[in-house]
């Protein structure tokens, strides 16, 4: 007998356009999956504007600057069902019952969750709905009924915080309405950021974006931290932490070339200029056809608007069902 | 130039049938303010839900139950429009873009929610939903536009908070989207219990409910506390603090004869039997009617339910456009 297909949901805050680290952790596995998977990729402007509630025009355009990334990497709207969350409204009242499941100390002590509040400087000042955000995932996850959450190994209390909603729902209201879902952690989670930090961030000045153009990109790779030990050419240099060599090893198709670079590099005599100008042209052949299908959806947003509504009403079909289900259960439905 | 009508928002959890407390203290006003006000009385299963999730049945059965009350007391649907809070969809989307506008801090500073949890015996787990049900509750006053909130005094913290709701929202999305409202505190707020305490409340077991059957009612006329030091008919009683009093004071249409009462008992010589015996007299005369009409709406839940269903349709229709306003205001209208 055949399984059916697992069902993903995936997706990314609107609050900036996507770069390499994107693609590395998250679209490259996507564009995959989606071909063996009932994939859901969610623009999830509702949890974007927990943490920018002042910032609502901000979000508002990168619901279409992260439409188009995605289109123009190759996520096939006819393979992947991509939706805006805020126009899926029974994620709000999943969102609302579930409240009810979870103890207010359960939340305070969320790990990701305090992880995050130091990261974004809340100090006192921390929104109730980003408290609350881990309770909206799991109403985006269960809605679709989700077997797999692709995430980073630090957010695996979040899919801990969805099980343990879904095992007390299905108990307290005695109905199996709710599936547990499994955590799919990418081989490569992390792309360094250009300083060699290790992790692009927008706040961090460190991307390369999927829409940078050609002009940008060749000074970003030039600009890159290398290995600062490695001040002459003839010296021997590190490929360890060297984010030359990392983007080399994501990006570069020629993996034989890539292993000579680095033996080369190590034994003295490779001067960085020469390793960046192989990044670039690797890069450049990776983002051009990126970047040409990118500029086509940028010039028609009605188009790229139409494929998200489309989306949007198969998950609008799909969390109504579960909705009602909810609701059954729950004797909601008057 | 004629004013419009004011707006009023309110409603009761449906946790159990109403008495004569919420008689005294609300109901009657509805009744009232019916004709000269645009009012919505809302049955709120959702906020039920926040400290009863795992009740279900006991909310549904509920709903219905308070529906009849209201029906029997005199509050017509044609005059006030009737709804069930879990079937006003805009609620919930409102309440979500709202937490992102309090801080947690603030959440767990509400003076009215913090009493409640210690009266509650909640220890260390206090729902979320609990813990957010202020806000939930702005997104119902909001909604509809309310400008009128008939609350007890111990309530007015929930009006500042909706207020400071609006206030924000209006500010950051520089929009008069939202209106503030204002507190209306009913004359006499509380009726006693029939133990003689402060409150009637169904935990207490002191409760003459409307849907109390003639024979019930005599009962617990009969039952009621009196003055404990008046022990022998001819020994003054006390007035004050003597429940059996501040209900002829509520209900009996002689306040002439109320105030002979009162005298007599006050100087000796008049028996609790022969005051609670008139007490049974105005309270069957003032419950006959309805538990009369009561009995013919139970009978017919169908008619009920069709009452609540026609109520939701408006109070939707009018949420709904709010929500329209306030997600245009956010950039949320795509």
């Amino acid at each position: 007998m055949k399984e059916r297909a697992k069902i993903i949901l995936t997706g990314d805050r609107p609050t900036g356009p996507l770069h390499l680290g994107h693609y590395v952790g998250s679209l490259k596995n996507r564009v995959e999956l989606q071909h063996s998977t009932v994939q859901y990729v969610m623009i999830a402007d509702v949890q974007a504007l927990t943490d920018h509630a002042e910032q609502p025009e901000m979000v508002r355009r990168n619901v279409l600057e992260v439409a188009c990334d995605y289109l123009a990497v190759g996520i096939d709207p006819s393979q992947s069902t991509l939706f805006i969350q805020s126009l899926v409204k029974p994620l709000f009242e999943l969102t609302i019952y579930y409240l009810n499941l979870v103890t207010w100390n359960r939340l305070k002590h969320n790990p990701t969750v305090k992880q995050e509040i130091i990261a974004k400087n809340f100090g006192e000042s921390v929104p109730a709905g980003f408290m609350i955000y881990p309770i909206s995932q799991a109403a985006d996850i269960t809605a679709f009924k989700a077997d797999l959450v692709p995430v980073g190994e630090d957010q695996l209390p979040m899919i801990e915080q969805t099980n343990e909603i879904v095992r007390h729902f299905n108990r307290i209201y005695k109905k199996d309405v709710l599936v547990e879902c499994k955590a799919l952690i990418p081989k490569i989670a992390r792309l360094p950021g250009t300083d060699g930090k290790p992790k692009m961030g927008k706040s961090l000045g460190n991307c390369i974006y999927l829409s940078d153009n050609a002009d940008t990109l060749s000074k970003k790779v030039k600009g890159m931290y290398t290995d600062p030990g490695h001040l002459r050419v003839e010296d021997p240099g590190k490929v360890e932490g060297n984010p030359v060599f990392t983007y080399l090893d994501a990006f570069d198709p020629d993996k034989e070339a890539v292993e000579a670079l680095k033996a080369h590099y190590q034994r003295g005599g490779l001067g960085d200029s020469v390793v960046k100008k192989r990044l670039n042209e690797v890069l450049q052949a990776f983002l051009e056809p990126i970047r040409t299908r990118r500029d086509e959806y940028v010039k028609d947003p009605g188009a790229v608007m139409q494929i998200l509504q489309q989306g949007t009403g198969r998950a609008n079909a799909a969390a109504h069902q579960t909705l009602l289900d909810v609701r059954k259960a729950m004797f909601l439905d008057y």
